[in-house]
C-alpha cells in the first residue's frame, strides 16, 4: 500500500473513536452569542488546543482578543521549509439552541439515528473541524505529511467575528499560508462535491429621510406636506429599474463580467428555480434579468430592503403624518466593487432623486469585502483532484450570497486565499432545531481532505 | 350688570380653579388606542360624570358601547319646555403620548409655560370639554339657562369613534337635539375666530405584503427573492402620479367639485404657503396641483402613509430579507365619497398593481364619513354673534382635513346638524409631543360659550 493508501485505511479503522471524539466537544454547549455560555466556550477552546496536542501541533496557544473577545485557538507544524503551508480555518462555537421543544433529541446530547449524528454544532461546524483533525491524524500516524499545517480556530464565527479583523492585523505574520483550508461552505448535495470560489461583500445602510419638525395631524397637514414615509417609498421603489436591476449611478460599472466558463458551471448547479420556490414558498421568483438564480445569488450585486419604519406601527389607527422614515438598505457586493464606493452611489442617488420637499441622510453601518479564489490556485486544484478521487465526479463550482467574514480577512490582511468546501448538506438544519451530520458524507469528507494534503505536497 | 355680564364676570373670578379642574383630568392617560390603559379610560370617563353631576346636570349615565368599547357619557339639564336643546359633543380620550423623549415635560404632568399649558389631551380635547363645563357653571350659577342641554362625551374619537354608530342607533332618541356644540374643530390663529362648516370623512387602512414563509439571509436569497419591503415600497409609491394626485382606481369619480364662491372663500383664509411652511418646518409644501393648500387640506382628498413597517429596525445592521412588511394607509375623504368605497378602490389599485412575486392583504380599521353644514342654521348663527362679540371680528368660515366621525354621524343618526368650533390652534401640537393649549384662547372660548348660550336661548 502506498503511503496515501496507509492513510485512508487509518481513517477507515479509526471511524468509531473519531465519532467519539466529535460527540465529545459536541456535548460543551459553546454558545459566542449568549455571555452566560462564555465558560463553556473557554471549554470548547481548551478542548481545541488539547486535541491540537494529541495531533502532535506545536506553539499550541489559546491567543486573547480585543474586548474580552472569545479567544483564537492556534497549532502549527511546520516541519518542511520549502514546501507549501497549509492554513486550517475553523470556529468552535455554535449557534444558541431555542427554540428546545422543537428537538427530538437534546441539543448537546448527541444522538446518532440512521446515518445522521444530531448535535448542535455537528453540521456547523464542529464535525467540520474534526474532519481535518481526522484526516490529519490519519497523514501523520499512517502515512506522511508533505506539508506545513496551522490552525486557525476561532470562537465567534457565529457573532460575525467581530473580533477577528484586529486580531488579524495584530498577528498578521502568524497567519501566513499558501493557502486556507475553510470546511464551513458546505456542499450542493449528497454526493455533490461542492467548491465555493467567491462570496459576496457588503454594504449595509440607513437612508433617513425627514420632512416636518414634528408628527402632524394627517387630516389637518395631508395634501400640503410630502408625507417622509411617502417620499421613503417613492426613492426606495426606485433604486430598481423594471429589469430588476440596481439603479444607483455607477453600480454596475466595476462589476465583472461572468465569463463563459463560470456560466456553464453556474448552469450545472441544483439550485435552479424549482429549488428557490420549494425553499422559499414565494409565488413567483424575482431578480435581474438575463441571469439565473445562481448567477444572482453569487455573482451579482443586489440591493436589499432590510427594514422599513416610520410613524405608527402599533396595533390600531393613528392618523399620524409622520416626521421621519427609515430604511435598512444594504447591497451585497461581487468582484470589482467596494463598499465605500457603493456608499457614495447611494448618496449620489439621493442628491439625484430626493425631492425639494423633504431632507435625507445616508448612514454606513457596516462594510465587509468580497472575495474571489482564483480556480488555478494549487490549493483548488488540489481540493478539485482530491474531491473526484472520492466521489468520482468534478465537483460543483459555485459562488455564494453571503460573506464569511474571515475569508475576506485572511485574503486582505494576511494575502491568504480560501479554499472553501465542507461536508454540511442544505438540508442539515443549521442554525435550526434538530441539527445533524450526515456521517457517510463526513467520512467521505476526511477521505477527501487526506487526499488533499497529499496533492498540497 | 345684566345676567350675561354676571356669567362672564364668574367665569373670569374662577379661572384658577377651572384651570386646576382641567389640570385634574389631563393627569388621567386615556388612551383609547391601547388596551393597557382601558382602566385609564374608564377612569377619565368616571371623572366627566361626576363633574357634570357638580354642574348640576341630571340624569347622568355612564353608557357602555357594544364589544366592550369605551363608554359614552351622558347627562343633561332639561327644564325648559319649548326651548332649543345644545347637545354638546366632547371627547374624553386621548392619542398615545410617544415619542416619550421628545416631550419637554411629562406628557400627563400639566405644565404652565407662559401663556400655555402642557399635556396631551390639552388641546385635543379635554380642554375644549372643559370649556364648555365652565361656561354651563357660570351661565347656572351667575346667570341664567334659557336652553335644554345634552352631553354626549366619548372616549373613542382617537379610535374612529367605531362603536359609536351602532351606539347612536340605538339611543337616537336620546340624542335628539337642535344643534350640537362641537368644540373639537380648532380655530385658525390667535384672535381668528372659526366656524367650521365641512370635515373630510376617513378609511384607514392596513396593507400587508407576504413574501417567503419565513425571514431569510438576505445573502442566500437577494436576488431570488422580491423583497415584500422593496415591494410595499413600489406598491405605495405608485399611489401617487407626478402630480400629486391618488392612482386608486376611481378615486376621484364623486368628489364634488369647489364652487366659485368657495373658491373666493378659501383664498381669504390665511393659511397660505408660508402658513404652511412656517407650521410644520418643511424645506417645500407639496400636493395635488390646481389647487392652494386651504383647499387641498379642507375640500380635496388625499392619502397617506400613517405607518411602515418591516424586518430589523432596531439598532445596528441584520442582514434580513423579511418575509413581510405592513403600511397603514389612510384616505381623507370628501362629499360624495364613501369610506367602503376606498377601500374597495384600494383592493383593486393591489389587484391591478402588486406583482406575482407576493401575496398582499388590504385590512379596513376604521372609516367616517364626511359632512358639511348649512351656513344658514341657527348654531352657526349663535356662534358667529358670540365670537364676533369676544374677539370683535366676523369668524372666518372654512372646511377641515381632519375627521370628527360623530358629527356625521349625529346628521345622519339625530338629524342634529354640529357647530364646529375650538379654541385649538394649529400650533398646539396635537398628536405630537408637546401638545398645549393656549390659555388666553382658551378664556376668550369659555366667554364665547356663554355668549353662544345666551344667543340660543
Amino acid at each position: 500500500m502506498t503511503n496515501l493508501q496507509n492513510a485512508l485505511e487509518y481513517a477507515k479503522q479509526n471511524r468509531e473513536r473519531f465519532l467519539n471524539e466529535l460527540n465529545e466537544v459536541l456535548r460543551i454547549p459553546s454558545i459566542s452569542t449568549d455571555a452566560e455560555y462564555k465558560g463553556e466556550v473557554q471549554r470548547a477552546a481548551e478542548w481545541m488546543a488539547n486535541h491540537l496536542k494529541k495531533l502532535g501541533m506545536e506553539n499550541i496557544e489559546i491567543m486573547p482578543t480585543d474586548n474580552g473577545g472569545h479567544p483564537v485557538v492556534y497549532g502549527d507544524y511546520i516541519r518542511k521549509p520549502g514546501a507549501p503551508t497549509v492554513l486550517v480555518y475553523g470556529h468552535y462555537d455554535v449557534q444558541p439552541a431555542d427554540p428546545l421543544e422543537l428537538w427530538e433529541s437534546g441539543p448537546y446530547e448527541p444522538q446518532v439515528r440512521g446515518d445522521l449524528l444530531f448535535a448542535r454544532g455537528s453540521s456547523d461546524m464542529k464535525g467540520q473541524v474534526l474532519a481535518t483533525f481526522d484526516a490529519i491524524e490519519s497523514v501523520m500516524n499512517a502515512g506522511k505529511l508533505l506539508v506545513n499545517v496551522k490552525f486557525l480556530l476561532e470562537g465567534e464565527e457565529e457573532i460575525g467575528s467581530k473580533h477577528l479583523e484586529p486580531f488579524l492585523r495584530k498577528h498578521a505574520e502568524k497567519f501566513k499560508a499558501d493557502v486556507s483550508l475553510n470546511p464551513d461552505a458546505g456542499m450542493m448535495g449528497i454526493d455533490m462535491p461542492t467548491i465555493t470560489y467567491g462570496l459576496r461583500g457588503l454594504a449595509y445602510m440607513e437612508v433617513h429621510v425627514w420632512g416636518p419638525k414634528a408628527d402632524l395631524h394627517s387630516g389637518l397637514y395631508g395634501g400640503v406636506v410630502h408625507n417622509p414615509a411617502q417620499a421613503l417609498t417613492e426613492l426606495v421603489a426606485k433604486m430598481h429599474d423594471e429589469k430588476g436591476r440596481v439603479t444607483l449611478p455607477g453600480f454596475y460599472d466595476s462589476v465583472r463580467a461572468i465569463s463563459e466558463q463560470e456560466r456553464a458551471d453556474f448552469a450545472r448547479l441544483p439550485n435552479d428555480d424549482k429549488h428557490y420556490l420549494d425553499e422559499t414558498g414565494v409565488p413567483a421568483l424575482w431578480g435581474e434579468e438575463g441571469y439565473i438564480p445562481a448567477e444572482r445569488t453569487g455573482a451579482r450585486p443586489t440591493l436589499e430592503v432590510n427594514g422599513l419604519l416610520s410613524g405608527w406601527t402599533g396595533r390600531g389607527s393613528k392618523t399620524v403624518l409622520p416626521a421621519q422614515a427609515m430604511a435598512k438598505i444594504s447591497c451585497r457586493l461581487v468582484p470589482d466593487q467596494n463598499d465605500d464606493v457603493v456608499v457614495e452611489q447611494m448618496k449620489r442617488f439621493m442628491e439625484e432623486n430626493a425631492p425639494k420637499t423633504i431632507k435625507w441622510e445616508v448612514k454606513k453601518l457596516t462594510g465587509s469585502p468580497f472575495a474571489i479564489a482564483d480556480l488555478n490556485n494549487t490549493g483548488v486544484k488540489a481540493m478539485r483532484n482530491a474531491m473526484e478521487s472520492v466521489w468520482g465526479t468534478r465537483p460543483f463550482y459555485r459562488r455564494e450570497g453571503g460573506s464569511i467574514g474571515a475569508v475576506a480577512m485572511l485574503q486582505q490582511i494576511c494575502g491568504v486565499e480560501s479554499v472553501l468546501v465542507g461536508m454540511g448538506l442544505p438540508s442539515d438544519n443549521v442554525h435550526s432545531p434538530n441539527e445533524h451530520l450526515h456521517l457517510p458524507t463526513w467520512h467521505k469528507g476526511i477521505d477527501a481532505f487526506i487526499h488533499f494534503f497529499y496533492n498540497m505536497g
